[in-house]
C-alpha cells in the first residue's frame, strides 16, 4: 500500500504538534528502505547568519536608552541626511524617476550588471583620462552595500584577510567575518587628520591578505586624504601586490577648501574596485542604487575577476530598474547648484560644531573636511563617573536627550561620532546640551589642577 | 628614514608595469621587520565566485544562434512578461510608485527589514485564518531572488543538502551551489501534470538535509500543485521534519479552471518560509520588490530563524524604498480587472499554444496551469538529426528564428520551455514556423511505420 495514501488518510484533519511526534514515532512501520532524517523537529540558523554581527545594532540595540522626557529629543546618530527634511533631494532628480516611471521602459528585468546604457552613462560621468572608464567597466548594484558585498565577495576566500580601516564603517566587518573572511585593522591618526598609519597598515599585510579597503573620504570621520597620502597609500598596495577596495560612497562630498581625489585616478598600475552610489550625493539612500567602477589598467584583475563579479550579480540581480533608468537624468540634469548647497550646507553645520565642541573642556573634536560626519574624542580622565564612550552616550542621552553613536560602533573607543545633516537651530541646541551635560560631569583628573583652572 | 617617504619620492613618476617589479625587488633593502607578502600581482576570484555557476547562461551563451536572416526573430525564451509591450502594468501601480516620490517620504533608509508600515500591508494582504500573518512575520527584499538567497543562507550550512524539483528554476542550484550547500533533485512526473514523484523525494531526505523547496505555481512547467498533493509534500515534510522553501513567485497566477492555494495555509505544523514579490502578478520584475512570508506556528523556526534572516537583512539592506512606499497603494488599488485581464490572456495564450504543439507528430506539450511557461517534450527518436534538446533549439533558431530554451537549462532534457507572455500573433506564427520545422525534420522511429501513417 501507498504509504503516501495512508499518511494522507490520518492527516484528514491536520494534525496537533502531538500528532505529528506520533506520526514520526510511527515512522518505522513504513517500508525500511526509507532513510529516516530526524524524529524531531531542530532547524537552527546557519554560521553564516550567525556570524552576520552589526556592531552598531548590538551596542545601540543594547545602549539603555530612555531620554529626558523634559527634552525633545535629537538625534545626531543616524546616518541617513534625510531624516530632518532639511536635505531634500534636488526636483531633477524626483522627475527623472517619473520620467522613467512613464516612458513603461524599465518594468522588466535589466542584465544582471544593469542596463548598457546606464552604465554608459555612468561610465561617462566618472570617466577621466587618468582613469578611464567604460561601460565594461561599470557593475551596478543594489546599493553600495552591494557593492561592497560583490567586492569582498570576489576577492577573499575564508581564510583570507583583508585590510579594514579603524575607525571605520562596521558593514566591512559584518559582511567579511559573514563570509569566514578575517578582519585586521589599520590605525587612522587623528592627529594627523585621520590619515593612514602607513608603517603600522604595511605591518598587517600578509601572503593572505586579499584587499586593502580605503575609504575616502571616511564615514565615521569625516576626513579626507590628499593626493599625496592617496599616493603613499598606493605606494604600499604596488609595493605589497595587494588590490584595494576603495569605499567612495561619500566621493565629491568635500568641503570647498579640499580637493576629493578618486584613488584610481592616482595610480596606473595598482588595481582598484571604487565603490560608489547615489545614496549620500543626491541623497536618496533608499533608493539602493550603487555600483562598482573597475580600475585596471595594467589588467591585473583581468576577465577573471570581471566574470566573477558578473557571476555574483546573478545571484539577486540588479538594482531596481527604474533608478536604472532615470541615472541618466539624475546625472545630465540635477543642477550644479544643488551639490553645492548640500555642502555649503555641511561645510557651515561642521564649522558650526567643531566651534562649540572644541570650545567644551574634556572633548577634542577633529575638524571635517568632507562626508556627514565629525569625530569628537572624549577624555575619559576628565569623566570619571563614565566607564567608556558607550556610557558616555547613554548618559547624554538620558540626561540631554541628545544621541550619538559611541565610535566603539567603529572600533574606536572614546570617541563618539555626530552627525552633522541636522538643521542648524537644532545642531546648535544639541551643541549647547552637550556642554552642559560635560560640565556637568568634567572633573580635573589628579594631579593635573592647574588643566583645570585655565 | 621614512620608507613611506623614499618610496613616494621613486614615485614622482607613477612607474611602469616593469618598475613594479623592479620597486618589489627592491623591498629587502626596506627594514626587515616587515612581512612581505607577494612579489608580483596575483589577484584571482574567489571560489564563490567561480562556484556561482548560472546553467541558463552557459547553455545559452554558447547556444550557436544564428537566426535565419528571411525571418524575424520571435523570442519565447525569456522569463519577463514585458518584453513584448502587450503586458504594462496597471497604471495605478505606476501612479502609486510618483506618489511615493511626491510625498518625499521615502527617499531614506528603511529598516533593513522593510518599513514597518509596508510590512504591515504585505501581512494583510497575504494574512488569511489558516495562515495568519502580522508585520513581525514578513522580510521584505531586493526581489524574489534574494528572498530565495537569505532563505537558503539562514537554514544551510555548507555540506547540507536541499531539495530542489527537476525540472525546476536554475537559480536554486546557483545560488545552493555557491554557499557549498549540496542540491539533491526531487522529480516532477509530466504524465501527472508534474505533480512530485513523492516516494522518489522522500527518499533523498537525510540527516543533512535543511529544506524542500516546492516551486508552485511552476517554473518551467507553468504547473499548479492539487491542495490534494500540497497535502502529501506536507505530509513527507511533517514526516522527516525539513522545513519547506516555498517559491510561490507565481502566486495566484493559475487559470480559471484551476485554485492555487498558498502551502502554508495547508499546515499547522511544518515551518514554512514562503517567498514572493511584485514581479510577475504585477509584471515589474525589474523593480525588484520580493518577501518572505514566515510561517511558524509551531514556533519550530521560532526567534533564531527570524533573527538570523534579520540579521542577513543587514548586509545589503532591502529594497528601494520608493517601491515600499507605493507598496500600500498598489496592493489596495490594483484592480481586480488587472489580474483577471493578465490571467485570462495567459489563459488563451496557453490554450493556443498547446493546441497548436500537441498537433505536431514528434512533440508533446504538457498542458499548464498557471504561470507563464509551458514544457514541451521533444520525442528525440523522431528527431535523430539532433543530439538533444539543445541542438534541437539551435536548430529551431537557425532555421526559423525561433528562440525557446531547451530544458536541459532546468535539469530535463528533451524538453523545451515556451514562454506564453508573447502576443497572440506571434504565438500563432511561432507555432506555425515550429510545426514547420518539426515536419521538416521528422523521421520514423525505426520499428514504428504504423505510428508515420496516422
Amino acid at each position: 500500500m501507498d504509504p503516501y495514501v495512508i499518511q494522507m488518510s490520518s492527516k484528514g484533519n491536520l494534525p496537533s504538534i502531538l500528532d505529528v511526534h506520533v506520526s514520526v514515532g510511527g515512522r518505522s512501520s513504513v517500508p525500511g528502505k526509507m532513510k529516516g532524517r530526524n524524529t524531531r523537529w531542530s532547524v537552527r540558523p546557519s554560521d553564516m547568519a550567525n556570524k552576520t554581527f552589526n556592531p552598531i545594532r548590538a551596542i545601540v540595540d543594547n545602549m539603555k536608552v530612555k531620554p529626558n522626557p523634559n527634552k525633545t529629543m535629537i538625534s545626531l546618530s543616524i546616518g541617513d541626511p534625510t531624516v530632518f527634511g532639511n536635505l531634500p533631494t534636488d526636483p531633477e532628480v524626483t522627475q527623472a524617476m517619473k520620467d522613467a516611471l512613464d516612458s513603461g521602459k524599465y518594468n522588466g528585468y535589466a542584465p544582471s550588471i544593469g542596463f548598457l546604457s546606464s552604465r554608459e552613462e555612468i561610465a561617462s560621468y566618472y570617466h577621466c583620462p587618468e582613469a578611464p572608464l567604460e561601460a565594461k567597466d561599470v557593475i551596478l548594484t543594489s546599493g553600495c552595500s552591494q557593492a561592497i558585498e560583490m567586492c569582498l565577495a570576489v576577492l577573499a576566500n575564508p581564510g583570507q584577510n583583508i585590510l579594514v580601516p579603524r575607525p571605520g564603517f562596521s558593514l566591512y566587518r559584518t559582511l567579511a567575518e559573514s563570509m569566514g573572511i578575517e578582519v585586521k585593522l589599520y590605525n587612522l591618526l587623528p592627529e594627523k587628520s585621520w590619515e593612514i598609519d602607513l608603517k603600522q597598515l604595511e605591518s598587517l599585510i600578509d601572503e593572505k591578505t586579499a584587499c586593502l579597503i580605503v575609504n575616502n573620504p571616511s564615514n565615521p570621520c569625516g576626513s579626507v586624504f590628499s593626493k599625496r597620502h592617496l599616493q603613499k597609500i598606493l605606494a604600499v598596495a604596488a609595493r605589497q601586490c595587494v588590490p584595494i577596495l576603495a569605499d567612495e560612497i561619500y566621493g565629491d562630498m568635500v568641503f570647498s577648501d579640499c580637493k576629493y581625489e578618486p584613488l584610481a585616478t592616482l595610480s596606473t598600475d595598482v588595481p582598484v574596485l571604487s565603490c560608489g552610489g547615489l545614496a549620500k550625493r543626491w541623497l536618496v539612500p533608499g533608493w539602493r542604487m550603487g555600483w562598482i567602477l573597475i580600475h585596471d589598467r595594467r589588467d591585473i584583475f583581468g576577465n577573471e575577476i570581471r566574470d566573477g563579479l558578473a557571476k555574483l550579480s546573478q545571484r539577486i540581480l540588479g538594482p531596481c530598474t527604474i533608478v536604472q533608468g532615470a541615472l541618466k537624468s539624475i546625472l545630465r540634469r540635477t543642477p550644479e547648484e544643488f551639490y553645492h548647497n548640500t555642502l555649503s550646507f555641511l561645510k557651515s553645520s561642521a564649522d558650526l560644531c567643531y566651534g562649540a565642541l572644541a570650545a567644551i573642556p574634556g572633548l577634542r573634536p577633529v575638524r571635517p573636511s568632507g562626508a556627514m560626519y565629525l569625530m569628537v574624542g572624549i577624555e575619559m580622565e576628565h569623566f570619571p563617573e563614565f566607564e567608556n564612550d558607550v556610557e558616555f552616550t547613554e548618559r547624554l542621552v538620558a540626561e540631554q536627550s541628545v544621541h550619538c553613536l559611541p565610535a566603539t560602533c567603529f572600533e574606536y573607543p572614546n570617541f563618539i561620532r555626530v552627525v552633522i545633516t541636522v538643521p542648524k537651530v537644532m545642531m546648535l541646541e544639541a551643541c549647547s546640551r552637550i556642554q552642559e551635560f560635560c560640565e556637568q560631569h568634567y572633573h580635573c583628573a589628579e594631579g593635573s589642577q592647574e588643566e583645570c583652572d585655565k
